[in-house]
């Protein structure tokens, strides 16, 4: 989801400018036309770990990007909810997965696609998932049989990995950081 | 900052529609002419808990909404910035103040207002803070001065709150929430 570009005041149609507006300080696209000053900001992509026993449930992605690889079911944050209700709806929208929802696990930025990524750990009620439409598959995977080379997203790499190595030392505990740009 | 209304598209300048585009469940600003749909998601506004001894800095605001009333240093995370860099910056505009950030305190969610704040801990490194252009005044307060009756939003309030509560149990967690609609 790119952002579309902003030639055009969404608002009355007029041409934009792009510049400081008073007491601002960063260009932003305004219209001279109806005075509408158009911000553009970071997306929250919100999630869930569903664990089930030793197992972690993923997805295989059937939409762009990255058709095709594993991530923990996740998507874009609406309007009108919480970050909690959104990573509940996407878990269910891609997985059709019944969850309790626990802790806020990791808080990641990734600022080269303004973006911000939060997952909550997650406990599977039951095993009657099933792939939503932006899936192709939905499966369990154990710590050694996870997918590392056809993981979607750094996001879930680092999340999962975080996972595995504080469900080893027995203590789940907030991870924020960043993540930066591929080499 | 409201978002202004999705009348025309900003990339051609043709008038939008609004109608669930394929694979989708919920109805989007969608353009015929070009084919550009346009997404609305939530916000996230970033902010830092300065702390100086028993103190915690707070600045008054130099703007609408709520001009005249205190809140902590926070802000609209910007495009290329991390959660972190947003505190940060927000908390030198507003306050002009040197900090040391800390841990991620507070995630709490707005949903009738699409915003969802985040607050980190802060060391406030020296008493060099001066009110940036949006704020009229910069401020140190006990937590038995803290000026409840003036504070701007209930985000700051709750956050607030859990900082001189966990300060007293001697142990910061994250508190991660809702702010549901006032009544």
């Amino acid at each position: 989801m790119p952002f579309p570009p902003l030639n055009f005041c969404s608002k009355c149609g007029a041409k934009l400018v792009l510049r400081v507006p008073p007491g601002d300080s960063l260009p932003r696209h305004v219209c001279d036309a109806c005075g509408t000053i158009h911000y553009r900001n970071p997306l929250v992509v919100v999630g869930t770990i569903p664990a089930w026993k030793d197992q972690v449930l993923l997805c295989k992605r059937a939409i762009e990007p990255r058709y095709g690889l594993w991530t923990l079911p996740s998507g874009f944050m609406e309007l009108g909810e919480t970050t909690a209700q959104g990573a509940l709806r996407e878990t269910m929208e891609e997985a059709g997965a019944n969850i309790e929802l626990g802790e806020v696990f990791s808080l990641l930025s990734v600022p080269h696609v303004n973006q911000v990524h939060l997952f909550y750990r997650a406990r599977l009620l039951d095993l009657n998932f099933a792939a939503g439409e932006e899936t192709l598959e939905v499966g369990l995977f154990r710590e050694s049989e996870i997918p590392w080379e056809t993981i979607a997203f750094r996001t879930t790499a680092t999340t999962l990995q975080h996972f595995f190595a504080d469900r080893k030392e027995g203590l789940f505990r907030l991870h924020a950081g960043e993540i930066m740009p591929p080499k």
